[in-house]
């Protein structure tokens, strides 16, 4: 039979894979309002963060519980503090996502981007959304292999980011100073919105084999 | 008598104001080698980071040491989980204080920034500066008053940072998008770093009255 313990450590690794789901939604929307200057979209990103940042206090109250009143040790000890971590990540992607909303919001109904980086910006938000996704099956499968496969994906989109500076800094760049400081920025939230998702499959590799994999650049 | 336990947990919080005045120091040398072109103070921070990473690896063993071996319970458990998290956000205060040393290396010998933001970047530097020391301060006094003063200090630098964007879209700016791109993601290291910084103190509101001051708008 399994223990009320048990249950608990397993309820809280589905808090956060919940999470990671919430996240990967908002950055899907939040790529969609600023490709399509949607500010429906962008308001409902907006909106929904609150929702993340509740979505973290509990998880962080039901591992504290955890720690207070289980005192676990070990594997489990790692999971509870692991969980904590990660429900920072995750919080922070979320708040990622809505600095791409609002900024879709800011401009609106001007569109954010000129045309030519759209698709390097909807190939970001698709990268990002599944890495958000793949940390999420990672924390509840611990599948090594497939927490492995975040670096590569995060590769992409390190390779996309350094792209985005490349087009900036180009001499055929026309469109000025603004858009290329919005680009800049909108370039970062997505490279570190993908860090996180590495950051939190990093986590539970340690988990699993006790050890932290190598350290992430950034 | 005071007993080993208590011992551990000062130890753990005073190496975590320890990792305070060193990011404090490398964000100081940072700055100075963003302003001055100095391709050894920038190389010295990039150098010593390491050491940061590693603070941050000891900080986290020794909470994971007590939570396993010693089993906390609220004040005492509030104060090693806040460690941990502490232990994350300075570490990432010494990464943001390298990604400046790394922009000033980058351009070297060529200054990063026209001459006339040079101020600006000076004063950001000593607002994070002084933010760091006393995000130290008050891990070691734990004075509420002394935490709340971050948060002042922390609209200043949202300040300069709003501000920085006001030069780069001035028409009068003609240095071209280059030096905004670098100036557009210094500005962002920099309101990074003191966000950091306000975090930590939040967490040791939080450690000595239960509850955690709002959250941070970023």
């Amino acid at each position: 039979m399994r223990d009320a313990y048990q249950d608990q450590l397993d309820n809280l690794a589905d808090g956060l894979a919940g999470m990671c789901d919430q996240v990967a939604e908002a950055m899907e929307k939040a790529t969609r309002s600023l490709l399509e200057a949607d500010l429906q979209l962008a308001e409902e990103v907006i909106t929904s963060d609150v929702r993340i940042d509740d979505l973290r206090a509990t998880a962080e109250e039901k591992a504290f519980a955890l720690l207070a009143l289980q005192a676990p040790v070990a594997t489990d000890l790692r999971t509870v503090v692991s969980a904590i971590h990660g429900a920072g990540d995750i919080e922070r992607m979320g708040d990622l996502a809505l600095h791409v909303a609002q900024a879709a919001r800011r401009r609106h109904p001007q569109p954010v981007l000129p045309p030519e980086v759209g698709p390097y910006f909807a190939e970001m938000g698709r990268v990002g959304v599944a890495l958000a996704i793949k940390a999420g099956e990672v924390i509840r499968s611990r599948d090594l292999e497939r927490a492995a496969e975040l670096e590569a994906d995060d590769d992409a989109m390190d390779d996309l980011h350094r792209h985005m500076f490349t087009v900036l800094m180009d001499r055929e760049w026309s469109h000025g100073v603004g858009p290329a400081v919005d680009i800049t920025l909108l370039a970062r939230f997505y490279e570190r919105y993908a860090d996180h998702a590495v950051a939190v499959a990093r986590r539970i590799v340690y988990v699993v084999t006790g050890r932290m994999p190598g350290p992430l650049t950034v």
